[in-house]
């Protein structure tokens, strides 16, 4: 991958991820890149259903917390990025009909209509930016897996046709290591802040740690005990369960890359 | 008891209390006395030897935290109270000889000395309030006991003469609670701040949690997890161990009431 050096009006590291991603030379995960700004889960749907689905992610502000919205029709969300277009800027996107998956092409140009409402959801990897500052292992990222995903019997709270359960994004940790990162992870509610769950996983519904509904197990050493995070995967998730005729998301670890700095997000 | 009715120049919850104290009225515990004021752990200790365990409690905050110190042989803190005086305002208070009680009297005016320098540590019953006004139970309040307090095989940092472990409080809860409680008691630096540990008691040494060394047993609910806080008896029990030719201490539970409120200690 070769990226045009910075410039003066382009000196962002997002910025050039994005020209990146639009002229085809990232078209996987965005994990490493950028560090330091904010990325997002992606999901479009028509204006019929965008109401509702705004009125799930107001409900459901853990898993689901917008860092974006466009306008109707609109590809643009100038407060991520001024450059922003939402039909070329990501790696690769999934485009769905009728709950099923029918491409995963690198631009959405040919998919875009004027009803379309793109919305940008905030993602762990500015948190775990975070905690990694601190000197926190992750343990997905020491193991070069992606994060360990759970469906749990925890239900969203529901809007219109959008609900079900919400999927956490797990994290292994010492009992000390797992308050500081509660503390720190306490500081980015935007990007789904304190853990919902700590410990015995079948409290919230989860058979098997080592058995993830998405993602890779990872390994929980001895004195350690499994975190858990709502996690970005739920409105997803939730979308295709409801089955809209219509919807494109973002391809798993392929994100957006905004302009935004994960510190912006930070409550303190 | 009988409280003189507030006036304008004695307004304080606290100030009353201090006075109750004084004259003998109150001689007992303050759980639940003058609400919403900092409660203190007094340590008192001659000059020779006030260096050393000031240095101890800065290296040690989170068990140690100062709210007060006296000027040498002044028995005043006007920080904590114009009127206060250190001899007096307490209910009941522990003189110890070589490291042996040796009297539990109501006032120390027999016992102070021009070398003497009065130490006071936050207590928990600060955050307890913030616990309690988010709608947690407090399961040692909820049940009428004292907080069960553990000796632990943590070693505080050593200063001088003064070594040995930290002594934690536990107080139960459901795991998500138990995020909400790391979240509260983080803004109170100055009381112990956040949790030490959760979860499995040995990691931290405590061979049994239904026998505590200091307070009595609580119930566990299936479902719940410990949650360990660094507790302001260990001051006291590092003093003791390091045997003082002379120290005062309070009496379990018998604080000393400040004019300082709980709020002005939070940080947010």
């Amino acid at each position: 991958m070769s990226i045009t050096p910075p410039s003066p009006d382009r000196a962002l590291a997002s910025r050039e991820a994005r020209l990146a991603c639009r002229t085809g030379q990232i078209t996987g995960p965005t994990a490493n890149v950028a560090l330091g700004y904010v990325q997002g889960n992606l999901a479009i749907l028509p204006e019929r259903l965008a109401a509702d689905f705004l009125r799930f992610c107001q409900l459901n502000p853990k898993p689901c917390p917008i860092v974006g919205i466009s306008e109707v029709g609109d590809p643009r969300i100038p407060a991520l990025g001024l450059d922003l277009d939402i039909r070329t800027d990501l790696p690769r996107y999934r485009v769905w009909r009728d709950g099923e998956l029918v491409e995963e092409p690198t631009d959405i140009m040919a998919h875009w209509r004027k009803d379309l409402v793109a919305f940008v959801i905030g993602c762990s990897f500015s948190f775990e930016e975070a905690l990694m500052a601190d000197g926190l292992g992750i343990r997905h990222i020491e193991q070069g897996r992606n994060v360990p995903m759970y469906r749990t019997n925890v239900p969203c709270t529901a809007a219109g046709p959008f609900s079900g359960p919400m999927v956490v994004s797990m994290r292994p940790f010492k009992p000390r290591d797992a308050i500081r990162a509660i503390q720190i992870t306490t500081r980015f509610p935007s990007v789904h802040g304190a853990p919902v769950h700590f410990g015995d996983p079948s409290q919230i519904g989860i058979a098997d740690v080592s058995k993830p509904d998405y993602g890779d197990a990872v390994t929980i050493n001895p004195g350690e005990v499994p975190v858990f995070w709502a996690c970005g995967v739920t409105p997803q998730s939730i979308i295709l369960q409801s089955r809209p005729d219509f919807a494109i998301t973002h391809a798993p670890g392929a994100m957006l890359v905004t302009d935004r700095r994960n510190t912006e997000f930070a409550i303190q």
